[in-house]
């Protein structure tokens, strides 16, 4: 394996009836703002969870965060921040919220610039520090809750990026499983197909002798492919709902990622179904994949055999037949949970291709563990989903 | 699963060359402590390495720390620390040098009464402060570079006690597996079987539904019996000694413990033989373990099966078959690595049984997973083990 460096500092409290323990976790002293988003938190009872155990603290709200966060809600969130000396940010929702509230987090003090940097310049925008944050998870799926990790769209020019940055970890994430209960069909879907995905950028790419890590990827697919569907037949029932959503966080909490190479082009791919046609994160995700498996399949040989031999079982045929076995069994798994895989299913016309591919050929993007997909392999991978 | 807590934070630095990484590690001003064993830190030259790091950094040093290291070497170390001042330990070692080193960290700056109680009355002592840790480890067996973790025997009265704390988890941990190619043969096999044995302690209870916890426990063990005769083959083979050093790592950090029963018999039966005649601790587990998994078959015989089909691939006969199919292969794995398994083997006779089950029958010990096994049944598996 790869030399890695790993810290994990965020406290984990996971299980059932859990939510009032935002009491301890939140500074007595802190000037709290609470982001939700849609107000889903309010139907369902988080919201009253939340401000019950927080009735002492010195504490105001905002929310209206947008699924796929814009930049532009954010930049009004960090002003208040500014405005009323927040010292705490208390996220209350789902990945979304939670990715907004890092951004936040880090726009408030950001000193080096415009905070747009922040998202269009990672590599050179140091986040030197951010508000502190807490996290009541309503929704498993992107693992935001376990990393530093915010994508933030920029709703004026449908651009959305992501950054990372230690400073933007959860202080603490409290995850109650019973919260998956009142989700409907499709966000389960998407959460587990989002965290299934995660799981593949950091397993299917080449072998560095990794036996752990691609053990442990191994385990949460084969959780999440035995466990998502149990949640969407009973939505009740806790111990799915629990194992779904530890498998969430434990696919991107960069533990399966250390000393691994990573591929993320199915995420940058996605992104832009997202921005321009407003697809569902994870959905864009499960209409990339088995593209980027087919097109990408000589890079990726030893560990596609791997993962349809240990996790579908796909012991016969040569290389190639095994490979688009593989595929299929993946495909069929994500239309199974009901989510669609194929670009025509979304009304997405062939001409958004060309529009995708001239802004990865603009930016010059190298995608994939290798940097060998340009633009123009971009546009064969989404080409195979029409 | 259960409702669980987890935060670790201890920062890994894991690979080929990073041991002067320590330069940027131990804070500027700190006045450190240098912590070692017998002095095998000098002949494999991590000692040296680690002082042309810190050439620039105000050190003492006290070395001799013992395997399984003494409670009053440790006080004389903790009489140093608060001599002179020191604000910062480095422990440059394997797992006895590590946990001595979180004991005088502890001890240093117990105020609370006589710091023996943090070992004998591990329940009550508070700990609530200790000096900072830092940790080079020389050895994967023991897990404690990445835990809160410490067993401390008092030469006195030769009792092995364990605390745990979060206040003594290590800042950092240095991870170099090329330490691994001048480990005798005797090390690395107790270092494959005593991170074996802290998985199984994690593992081998009762079903909880926990299908990620019990996947990465069985991806620790496979590891382990794959990559642990590899590492004994070919001591400057660097793959398999990577993969011991992290699987030894991810065995004992909470994380396949967390929501889940713990056993931890095996672990509290072998402290005595190691107190009582000197067996290397790993060695120590390698007797119990088989004993338990025979008398406690019952509590724990839907995972006795799991264990036997997911590791050995046992899968015919009654669930007693398979059961002991399954301690045969643990056992025949053990001895392949070159550690017996057997009390006359290591030379102790059956009046120690007696010893040992007055001890446990005096402390009141209820032990295992059910707190069923009282101090006869402690016996019995001993007496398996003639």
């Amino acid at each position: 394996m790869y030399n890695f460096e790993y810290k994990n500092p965020v406290k984990i409290i996971f299980g059932k009836d859990t939510i009032s323990k935002v009491a301890n976790e939140v500074p007595k002293n802190a000037k709290v703002l609470l982001t939700y988003g849609g107000g889903s938190i309010k139907r369902t009872g988080v919201y009253e969870q939340v401000k019950t155990a927080l009735k002492n603290i010195d504490l105001i709200e905002f929310g209206g965060i947008e699924v796929n966060p814009h930049y532009e809600t954010c930049m009004k969130a960090a002003e208040i921040v500014k405005a009323e000396n927040i010292d705490f940010l208390l996220s209350v929702g789902g990945g979304s919220v939670l990715d907004a509230t890092k951004f936040i987090a880090a726009a408030a003090l950001y000193e080096n610039g415009d905070p747009w940097d922040i998202l269009s310049k990672p590599e050179t925008a140091e986040i030197e520090n951010a508000i502190a944050i807490g996290a009541v998870l309503t929704l498993p799926a992107t693992g935001s809750e376990m990393n530093g990790n915010s994508v933030i769209t920029k709703f004026e020019t449908l651009e959305k990026f992501a950054f990372s940055s230690p400073k933007v970890m959860p202080q603490f994430s409290i995850l109650d499983p019973e919260c998956v209960f009142t989700l409907p069909d499709k966000q389960v879907a998407n959460g587990v197909v989002d965290a299934f995905i995660h799981v593949i950028e950091q397993y299917l790419t080449f072998e560095v002798n990794s036996p752990i890590q691609d053990r442990f990827a191994e385990s949460i697919l084969t959780t999440l492919i035995e466990e998502g569907p149990k949640v969407l037949a009973d939505r009740n029932d806790y111990e799915p709902a629990a194992n779904f959503m530890w498998s969430a966080t434990m696919a991107l909490n960069g533990l399966i990622g250390s000393g691994v190479p990573q591929d993320w082009a199915t995420h940058q791919i996605g992104h832009e179904l997202t921005a321009l046609h407003g697809i569902d994160h994870a959905r864009t995700l499960a209409i990339i994949l088995p593209g980027l498996m087919h097109i990408k399949r000589t890079n990726k040989n030893d560990k596609l055999l791997q993962f349809g031999e240990r996790i579908w079982g796909i012991t016969q045929g040569n290389d190639d037949d095994k490979i688009d076995a593989a595929i299929v069994k993946t495909v069929k798994f994500f239309e199974t949970l009901g989510v669609p895989t194929t670009l025509h299913e979304y009304g997405v016309p062939e001409e958004t291709i060309g529009v995708i591919t001239a802004r990865f050929e603009k930016r010059g993007a190298k995608l994939g563990e290798k940097a060998d997909i340009d633009f123009k392999e971009v546009g064969e991978i989404l080409r195979a989903r029409l």
